[in-house]
């Protein structure tokens, strides 16, 4: 073919916080499927804070990508040949075909897209990997009753939204923690959240505990570092806290927290009878239905909002996932790598 | 009357380790019952890790006992004198009625005791709250499976050898940790641990990786501080944490851990999954029956072991706690205020 492909390899490993010198933009010749085999057309690529875990060789649950392979990362794409008699030229699939401009896939681990039922892209957020983050870490672990309050951080982020509305349709008063006025009077206006405290504010500690007046009873973790040691002294007794994510610690070389922090959250895990608890998603992946049931008629209605941020070409990658690292994303930040 | 009661008051709040001198030991005329009321001799006083805690007035669960008041304290009591129909004389009683050798109770919180069922002093230890402490946190939060691998440190005190106990009964590998070899032993040939590792050994983490060979996949957290960072890092995906105590924290001015833990904590409640739970046995209370329903007969059988390490003499109490809270005992403590 005379096509050229495009990927993205991890060049090197960061130390603390990764830059774009960590990729490799390689050029390769777009490749031919085998028999069983498809070839996929990137159209949209995700980017996610668990990335930085995989640019790391510390343990973690999943293997690190390796030097000079291809950085990872879900996707949907477009089935442009198939030696597949499951797959025909056209179909929309759902993958984790990684940092590249085309992909060969055996078809094992795709879902079929239906362009018509909801925007190709939202399987990436929403109704994806994100929107599941947020479902079951609110169904399995937080679980908002009416009337309490639930705090979630990223407020307008992929998974802190979501998070935020569902808490609202169950009852719950729902704070959020954004960087900036902006996205605070986004969670507000658009999202529905009750209240949104900016994390930048110099008195951020004295606005979150004005904001939550009866202490905290939900606080779904997907920042980690400082704002957790904010949220600690308001959660009350019998307080829930999923951790699905530690962003703010991802880049730490060293620990932030002074000596007294963790002696002081074991007690209170205790005096509190807290519940902290880490789940993955993916150990939910088995479940998909069920959410489906829920959060696509959601979605349809237009209960949930949902905010895209999308950057434009496979090389706008590096640096779009080094800017969500630092919150800079406004919504959930994707990749358009072609057009649709 | 002629008789005089003695009781043990909270002279001062330690600033760390307390010291006998935190007490004041007082005399005063044994009350006489009004209408409706009883007159309670002290048989046992228990003495728990919890106690320090009552001590302070840093924030808790519960209020700290008042300067000048007396003392909180588990007991088992004989009714000298009722003014109740619900008791007479000589009934025995398991209550709440503190560091004094003498109480007048409107007989409420009271529960009687039937010395022909087991030792008296049982209802302060594994029969009591101690046991259900040990019973509910394994079957709430700890869950061990068969095959799966518990540890538990102070594994010959109150708590720690009946959460083993049980653990053996439900099928899994159990690791004990305490301090010195004749608990250790202790341990293993009466209690039946698998394993039992000296804390105090120079090697400690080396010794206990090596009793866990297949990680670590219920850590019962009775006592905090520095055991618990060994114990992290050997969790198992999906490892539960019932957090009951923290006996080495309990007297921390400042933390001893460096400001890593936190973060590294945090990423492992992730990375693994892990649950982390507090809890406190009394929310456990109104399900009394259920617990006596399978531990009374394991007591009775022998299955259940069972030591008491028992100091004679009201005036005991305070040297007592303070070697508690060192880990001097070997046994559940106890005090004898008077024979029954």
């Amino acid at each position: 073919m005379a096509e050229t492909a495009r990927r993205l390899v991890l060049a090197s490993r960061p130390v603390s916080e990764p830059s774009p010198e960590n990729f490799r933009l390689e050029e390769f010749p777009v490749p031919v499927p085998a028999d069983g085999e498809i070839l996929l057309r990137t159209i949209y690529l995700s980017l996610d804070p668990y990335m930085r875990g995989r640019m790391s060789d510390a343990p973690s649950y999943a293997a690190p990508v390796a030097i000079g392979q291809v950085m990872e990362g879900g996707t949907v794409s477009e089935v442009v040949a198939s030696k597949n008699p499951d797959y025909k030229p056209g179909d929309k699939v759902l993958g984790q075909t990684g940092w590249q401009s085309h992909a060969i896939s055996s078809g094992k681990g795709l879902r079929k897209l239906d362009p018509a039922a909801a925007p190709l892209s939202y399987a990436l957020g929403i109704l994806g990997m994100p929107g599941m983050t947020a479902y079951f870490g609110l169904a399995e672990i937080g679980k908002p009753k009416a009337g309490e309050t639930l705090v979630v951080a990223a407020a307008t982020g992929a998974v802190g939204s979501v998070v935020g509305q569902i808490a609202k349709i169950r009852g719950a008063r729902v704070v959020g923690i954004a960087g900036g006025e902006k996205k605070c009077a986004f969670a507000k206006s658009e999202l529905g959240f009750d209240e949104c405290v900016d994390h930048r504010a110099a008195d951020f500690p004295t606005q979150l505990t004005a904001a939550c007046p009866s202490g905290i009873d939900v606080y779904f973790e997907n920042v980690g570092g400082r704002v957790f040691e904010v949220v600690a002294p308001l959660l009350n007794t019998y307080a829930r806290v999923p951790v699905c994510g530690v962003i703010a610690q991802y880049n730490a070389a060293v620990g932030v927290q002074d000596a007294n922090w963790v002696p002081t959250l074991m007690r209170s895990v205790l005096s509190k009878r807290l519940t902290l608890r880490g789940f993955i998603v993916s150990d939910f992946y088995p479940r998909y239905s069920e959410f489906a049931s829920e959060v696509v008629g959601w979605v349809k209605s237009g209960k949930l909002k949902y905010r895209e941020d999308i950057l434009d070409g496979l090389e706008s990658a590096p640096r779009g996932l080094v800017g969500l690292l630092r919150g800079e994303n406004f919504g959930k930040r994707l990749v358009r790598v072609a057009p649709e």
